[in-house]
């Protein structure tokens, strides 16, 4: 066995993203130990940015010590008990995980279905809360990975809380790449991920809880069944006043990474941050829709930061994968679920939210598709990216 | 907020260790995907490596991704079905954070008790399971790192397995630093942590699983609480038959590290690792002895890898180890539990298992003790530390 290295990719799949050079030289760090003043020091700041890009007050923000899903786990298992109604909206595959997470809890999840690639109608999610006036708990995808749909999180939350409900937000792809507002939204519990457009490494979920959450969680009437994710322990592990009570050991280089990431969020600003995915998806729909080919999702809904773009027909979409793959070393995601095959995933999160990259798969694409004879325009889709590029 | 930039420490408390050098060179190589062919590869030696480590040929090996805490959840969540009876033997923290697991799952945990620093007798653990024949499982910390306690594995494993149980086995702080024997010992499921004898930043956790544990998991009459952890979905992401199934973003970066310690184990050798932290704990415990401290564990129960020296009669233990850390940049650990206040413990684990941490150590031990006014013997420590050091 020997030493692992990796070739350089471009990553514009549906996640990780392009780490940014500063954040892999930040996971290079000198490991310290979790409890050395200067981590905690550190973990601190952490929370402070994550609630600024959060948009929110809530104290319990902090990144979970494992990958997404574990941010989603964290905030079914402390906020459901056994028998209690969960309004879930589902339109891709996340929101099917959602179910699966409240199914375990002992939770009846109460679903709220569009087809894939399609958003939630509010009026139908307030169907549901109208017709289960005991839900407790109300869920949704802010930005379905899975499809590149974007939710109305504010009208889904006002309708959740007009309910009486909680509300648990799924942004793993949403936090840093478009508009997030816990707090006036009157999100309860949101979780998300570092590989998207935080363009960290994956293996963090930054979570926050508000108060009411919180409060809920504290009046549970049973422990809740994972040790690992029970916010009631890790709030002593997380809290900033100098009590820390040794929980888990935390992942150091790891959240030196996230720690340099929102430096160079902060830095950026998170307003232009978003302004910025925004103008790179007109820029990538541009030189898309010149080739002749079409984006799966309406234009009111997309998510700027994943575009599903639907593949031409006769086109082999495993080659065309490896071609970028191995001869541009660019990445791009296939579809999920009820999407495989018809679909390409790709990513302009973070780091990878370029100019740079969107012509790289721009000629990459159009290469391969010419060679598996698509019928598509030829030699249109720079010229067309240039020129939003350029207004 | 600024980028963050620690002051380097030498770690000789319970964890984290140092990481070598290459280990943290390896964590910042380009972030390529989690479903990219040449990751998969990666993850199949580190299967490969970790099979070797734990000296076993068990098919579901494999880091979880998140610390030690969530491998002890996952051999937990997945074995235990609600109303088992699970014979737990707790000596210290770790068997306690077992019992709450068990818990957790809805079992019934039978107690086999020692005091914290000795360790558990197999015949009182066989006493359990004679009074609990419908007992289905088995549990035990094979390196207890609250006292520095090794159990004895072999033993307690070949009682539970005469009685009919499934062996599930703590070496969080066991692997690669003392011998390890999964299918010797025949153990059912183990689970360790990378940031030990590993030498690696904390955040995985490696997880070996016998077939007959998969069997067990496999004919569960329910799905297991935890999605996240659940066996049945990681077999698929794991498997290397070239069929993976999507299941959560593995921690791409953190995954190079391990890849990498675990070369550097293979280039050692790993029976020349375990002699190394045989030989360091001789040097270290001679120094210690000749300064007048003694150790909390008796001589054949004692790990290696993690020191529990008593704190001498009058001396602030807080004041001495804000000594080591500010003036030495050198992390000791604190007693936990019980022995808040009694004992340090101090690792010699993996990278950190070295000659000149050791003599490191003594020196700013006894000076931080000197200026204490502890009743200690001066100017001794490192010659006899050195006498062993070249025998």
């Amino acid at each position: 066995m020997k030493s692992f290295h990796p070739t350089p990719r471009t990553l514009m799949g549906p996640g990780p993203s392009d780490v940014h050079p500063r954040v892999t030289a930040a996971l290079a760090r000198p490991t310290i130990g979790h409890l050395d003043p200067e981590f905690v020091g550190m973990m601190d700041e952490i929370k402070g940015a994550l609630r600024r890009a959060f948009r929110t007050e809530n104290e319990m923000t902090f990144p979970v010590s494992a990958p997404g899903s574990s941010g989603m786990e964290l905030c079914f298992v402390n906020l459901v008990e056994p028998g209690e109604k969960v309004v879930i909206c589902q339109n891709g595959a996340f929101g099917g995980r959602m179910k699966e997470n409240v199914e375990r809890c002992g939770g009846v999840p109460i679903m709220v279905e569009s087809p894939w690639g399609e958003r939630i109608d509010p009026e139908g999610a307030e169907q549901a809360l109208i017709d289960h006036p005991d839900a407790t708990l109300f869920a949704f995808v802010h930005a379905e990975t899975s499809t590149g749909v974007k939710a109305d999180a504010e009208r889904l939350s006002a309708r959740a809380r007009a309910h009486g409900c909680l509300v648990i937000m799924d942004t793993v792809t949403g936090l840093g790449g478009i508009p997030v507002e816990i707090d006036k939204w009157e999100i309860d519990a949101a979780y998300s991920g570092t590989q998207k457009c935080l363009s960290c490494p994956p293996g963090l979920s930054p979570v926050t809880l508000s108060d009411r959450a919180v409060e809920k969680i504290t009046s549970r009437a049973r422990k809740v069944q994972s040790w690992f994710l029970d916010v009631s322990l890790l709030t002593t592990y997380w809290s900033g006043n100098g009590q820390r009570t040794y929980h888990h050991t935390a992942p150091v280089n790891a959240l030196y990474g996230l720690h340099e990431a929102l430096v160079l969020l902060e830095e950026e600003g998170l307003e232009k941050a978003w302004a910025r995915h925004a103008k790179m998806h007109e820029v990538f729909k541009a030189g898309i829709e010149a080739m002749g080919l079409e984006l799966l999702v309406s234009e009111e809904d997309r998510l700027p930061q994943l575009n599903a773009v639907q593949i031409p027909a006769g086109v082999d979409e495993l080659e065309v994968r490896k071609t970028l793959l191995n001869r541009f070393n660019l990445e791009i995601g296939a579809g999920l679920g009820s999407l495989a095959g018809q679909v390409w995933r790709i990513g302009l999160m973070g780091h990878s939210a370029t100019y740079e990259n969107i012509v790289l798969c721009l000629t990459a694409l159009e290469q391969a598709l010419i060679e598996q004879q698509a019928n598509i325009n030829h030699g249109q889709a720079l010229a067309a990216a240039h020129a939003v590029f350029c207004r």
